[in-house]
């Protein structure tokens, strides 16, 4: 077969022949990817370092279905994420979804275990999320996102932990303060300032959920969305003007000093300066976020040049798992999709390449020698060499020095007729350029 | 928060409050799996090893999309795997279906790619795939497989680096030839006994599907089966006939010995020799594989005591791209995957425990002293050592030992008013059951 062998089959050229039962394109369904070796090694590096640094805060991965049960998303509050739901009947008749987010799973698992474990628990993991917007103009309906959730523990170490795992995944990247910050507010500051306007708490998550959407809004379609949620209007200017806060001096001007919101706010940035993580944050009020169920802490972070969205987000949701039935259960986390973090990566020109890489292509000569070839290669990679075998016939080594050259093997074993009565092979050291004749036993006891 | 926190809601036991916003069941859907820490270890180390064989033996990652266009699995053979789709409507009217195996997929991307690549491509993938069965017992609806796939190459020397691969796979788990054997076979000899009584190519495929069931229906309802399929008795006789031969010489003696099933399945045990790997395999008749686009070669691996299912199968499909459009290209693959091998290994008690590990336990033993534990974490963390910080107030010392032991701690690290007013920690080696008071930078240096 020929190394460019020709493959007919295109999307649209193609015309339907008599021998062929299915005329298929040939592109992914739309909004979902294709990963060929390229993209899958970029996704395993980056996936690599979300493990690693997951790891070093002590984390365990956990995983959930793909497949959710509708209900664990139905929301009242007018998020985007749920407007947008996969949803679906199933054949049993069952409403189902593609999950929009891992969260809600995350909760269901820790209400399912119940007493069987020991709090607090550090849970981290990567999973394919989904959407679906009826007028999808080339968005994607899924992405991968990382999520590192902390279960049972009340205060902002929590959330400094967090936020230090985020630091240690950028740095890990070569990215600086210069180049990505992290806005840190708390919805308590909202809820302050509803309170001051006699607000209904039952309000709190819609207002929220409206106000996320002030930076790709226009102003006076928020305020009148605050208004059809019952906002009085004089309450929606005192809310509007409470998001432009980023100093701790203002804030507690506007809700005072004793409040919660700047007590958690002081004493997250003091923890932050104890991680050495300081510069990478700033207290910024229009951190709101768009999910309808953090009740404390929030954060998202950007690229300083603000060329992008969000990077990543996330924050304290200790009312979740009562709304599922069970007990009120101090709990954050953030959720990091694999888009924005490479579209900076590129931006910073900070993305290497990802050749695929190979110890030793092992070669016959000959065809009559592609039994002991395969001997010689399946011994090499007992000893943990990844070991390219040529298993088509007739190849010129013309074709065998490019294809090496593509694969950035480090050597060419060959089997010639010659060499091979005395038991003997080729190898070619290609980063020395040197050629040798080897026992078999000499090539394994050199690799 | 006390380790022993009380979360009542359970699955049925949890009566619906006046707060709750909704009562869900804590079970995943039927049929899926969440993954808690302890599975998802062992799920990663499972992965972990499929991808090393798989990068051992030079093949390069890729993924395919979840869901995909329902007509990619639109085969007439009467296959389980396509009664089964866990295919749906999307909400823009597109049938679709939760992908049932990986290999159409494949195909799909090769024909998209077209000439752009080099050929053989060696492909491997870890992907979650589904099924649906509307009565279903217990079953599970999805299961991960491990695919490796090999196109562009028409000799058996692919299916030789296949089965190397399986047997590599095997060995690193501690199985042996004596728990598990591969059974190869080869369809020509299905086709040419087929040829024999001039039954037309058209029914091969439905053939294969239906004497696939041999071991799971009684004799007389493939009987039946086949003569629905226009099979003559005489033809039917014939072919269970030929699914029993298990020696080269029977072989032979039905189908001569200058039928190409005949050199193929030679060659390739001879190969098998090369590789080292001949004693886990046997030549059986019987295996037939129930995928329609099977045309060469097709192999299973299964567990010598009978206990089990198939622990992996796969073959050669030659003719699968030119269905979907494209050139008759020649490809082998097979599929392996997470359920039946985890069986064996729990059945041949060579699965070990997985538990959380960590390096440090790093605990501020006042609440004054959060701030220069977290600092300390950070320094440990940033030499990569996994650290877990204790971030919940209050902890007495009972519970930290207990904690060390359950993450089988190397190290705990305790900062104490008196200690630290010197700037020193106390070091505790879990191992050596030593106790010393060390500076920072002494801690970090002896890490």
């Amino acid at each position: 077969m020929s190394g460019d062998l020709a493959v007919v089959a295109k999307d649209k050229e193609a015309s339907s022949k008599g021998t062929m039962q299915t005329q298929i394109t040939t592109d992914p369904p739309r909004g979902t990817r294709d990963f060929p070796p390229e993209d899958m090694r970029m996704r395993t590096w980056l996936f690599d370092k979300f493990r690693e640094v997951s790891r070093l805060f002590a984390f365990e991965e956990v995983d959930f279905p793909m497949v959710e049960s509708e209900d664990l998303y139905t929301r009242k509050a007018g998020e985007e994420i749920v407007g947008q739901l996969y949803n679906f009947e199933d054949k049993g008749g069952r409403k189902v979804a593609l999950r929009p987010e891992l969260t809600p799973s995350l909760a269901r698992l820790v209400l399912q275990k119940g007493r069987a474990q020991s709090f607090p628990l550090k849970w981290f993991a990567i999973g394919q999320c989904w959407r679906y917007e009826r007028m999808t103009r080339g968005r994607r309906r899924e992405h991968y996102q990382w999520n590192m959730d902390i279960i049972g523990v009340p205060g902002v170490e929590a959330e400094a932990e967090l936020l230090s795992a985020i630091v240690t995944f950028f740095t890990k990247l070569n990215i600086t303060s210069d180049d990505v910050g992290i806005k840190v507010s708390n919805r308590k500051v909202l809820q302050a300032v509803l309170e001051k306007y006699d607000i209904q708490p039952d309000s709190f998550a819609a207002v929220c959920v409206i106000v996320d959407k002030l930076d790709k809004l226009p102003r006076e379609e928020i305020e009148s969305e605050l208004d059809k949620a019952g906002v009085p209007s004089v309450a929606i200017e005192g809310i509007l003007q409470a998001l432009t806060l980023q100093s701790f001096d203002d804030l507690e001007a506007l809700i005072g000093a004793e409040s919660g919101a700047v007590a958690e706010l002081k004493q997250l940035f003091a923890l932050a300066e104890g991680y050495g993580i300081q510069d990478w944050l700033r207290f910024d009020a229009s951190v709101v976020r768009g999910l309808a169920y953090y009740t404390g802490t929030v954060f998202e972070a950007f690229d300083k040049e603000k060329k992008l969205r969000a990077i990543c987000g996330g924050g304290r949701y200790d009312r979740l798992l009562s709304t599922y039935g069970g007990q009120d259960t101090p709990a954050c986390g953030f959720g990091f999709g694999d888009a924005v973090i490479v579209e900076l990566l590129k931006e910073k020109k900070l993305l290497r390449a990802f050749p695929h890489e190979v110890d030793d292509v092992v070669m016959a000569l000959d065809d009559s020698l592609k039994i002991p070839a395969a001997g010689i290669a399946s011994r090499l990679r007992s000893t943990g060499r990844v070991v390219e075998l040529v298993i088509e016939k007739g190849k010129k080594m013309k074709w065998v020095f490019k294809h090496c050259e593509t694969l950035k093997a480090k050597r060419l074993v060959l089997l010639g007729t010659t060499e091979w009565k005395e038991g003997k092979v080729l190898v070619k050291d290609l980063n020395l350029r040197e050629q040798t004749v080897k026992t078999v036993d000499e090539l394994i006891a050199s690799s």
